[in-house]
């Protein structure tokens, strides 16, 4: 399987491609991974401009030799080249699985809402620097080589379709074209590094959606490096979810085992 | 003229109503302030709990004696009480006139969206704290009492209506019921305290939204005390709103005499 790895948002270091490199090819001899040049460029806040992300992206994914497109990192800028590059995308570009999260979020909202079947919100070529770092590569290369059942969240519907996003990146695609269609979903959502506060408006915000109210069913993983807020806000992150499902009428279902941390699994999208 | 102060979000101190109460009596004969209990309370991060900062809402909107409801501060909370605050509206909350900005603009968009017609984006009593403050709330109390054209956005366009929001609080209403019909609109927008990189997330989702890409143009207001991007973002905030503006086919009109300061104008929305 040759895994093409691009990043449409910030750029990631080459000892993170080394160390992903050796570790695949230790432990997976079917993987073959190819870091896109653009991975390591820098303008700015992103890995190149707008032009080189997307283009690395459309290459990527329109040649057939590939078998699935990882997205290296999350950080900010994909929704910058979202809408460029799925007006770019030819036929080979549907065969392929996309595997990412946080900010990869918007390109798998936009290509979930163009009818890609094989998609995926799990951990990242970025993550091995993590603590227990290569637990989470090594999760997501062995569903990518081999669907491996245990790189799944434990918990997936199996009569509903499931779907996991950043609680960020999901508000902020609602109401754009790359907001897909949830309607009888499960939605796991989880967060890093926001205010409790901006959680609880970002709850409001995905939750008051009326395509969001037809969900079956909301899960949350977990929400980490939470800044303090001041004064407190004197609730934690599952009671403001559990505040705003309630008052939509969405049914809350539970924490999911996802998030930004190596323990954070993989969620296939849809079925 | 009866201006009732009510605090949908967060609380004031009672200096600061003492404050904006004399310079009321001291210039401005014809206003009779009333600064509702409510603006004092405390509840977590909130001036009362959802229940107490609705009824207080609720009960001076529905008091035919008020002629104008004046929002005491921003800060966040609204969001938690504006489409229960709506529901519970009656017929006196009709003829008021509403002022306020920053996290207000989420009851002043469901307000708009319900066809009340005298709402308008600008200082609020807690402005006085700033530098040169007291001349912010002066310019909301000569337009409350008097109509005072000199407290106006002075490029308010005649022919197009126009509307003002924070930049932050519209894209998280964004697909909402409290999402107003700007089509036609002139829409000015303004931020304080938020990454550069945030702003162009929050730009990308306003400029992406279909009923927003109907506006007849885009003004852009100050954007200040925006913390330092790592790695530096490389674009100025209106640089940032240019590019989306270009992208989305939005015609940019330049900048807005309105932010998180005391030179803050006075826009009423529509016509």
């Amino acid at each position: 399987m040759r895994i093409g790895v691009v990043a449409p948002s910030t750029p990631i270091r080459r000892e993170v491609a080394e160390g992903v490199t050796e570790l695949a090819a230790r432990e997976f001899a079917a993987a073959s991974l190819v870091f896109h040049p653009q991975c390591f460029l820098t303008h700015n806040h992103f890995a190149g401009d707008d032009k080189a992300r997307a283009d690395a992206f459309v290459e990527m994914a329109n040649d057939s030799s590939f078998d699935a497109l990882w997205f290296a990192r999350g950080g900010y800028g994909s929704c910058r080249i979202a809408e460029d590059v799925l007006d770019r995308l030819e036929s080979p570009a549907r065969d392929k699985i996309y595997l990412g999260y946080s900010d990869a979020g918007y390109i798998l909202g936009g290509l979930y809402t163009a009818g890609y079947g094989k998609l995926a919100h799990g951990p990242m070529p970025k993550d091995i620097e993590r603590d227990g770092g290569e637990a989470a590569v090594r999760r997501s290369l062995a569903w990518l080589v081999a669907g491996d059942r245990q790189s799944l969240e434990p918990g997936l519907s199996a009569r509903e379709p499931n779907a996991a996003f950043n609680i960020t990146v999901f508000s902020q695609l609602l109401g754009t074209p790359l907001q897909p269609d949830l309607s009888g979903h499960v939605l796991m959502l989880e967060d890093v590094s926001e205010h409790m506060y901006r959680t609880d408006r970002s709850m409001f915000h995905i939750t008051s959606n009326p395509n969001v109210r037809k969900i079956a069913g909301l899960r949350l993983g977990r929400c980490s490096d939470v800044p303090e807020n001041d004064p407190a806000f004197g609730e934690t992150e599952e009671e403001v979810v559990i505040h705003w499902c309630e008052k939509a009428g969405i049914p809350y279902l539970g924490r999911a085992d996802i998030g930004h941390d190596s323990d954070n699994k993989v969620v296939p999208f849809g079925i």
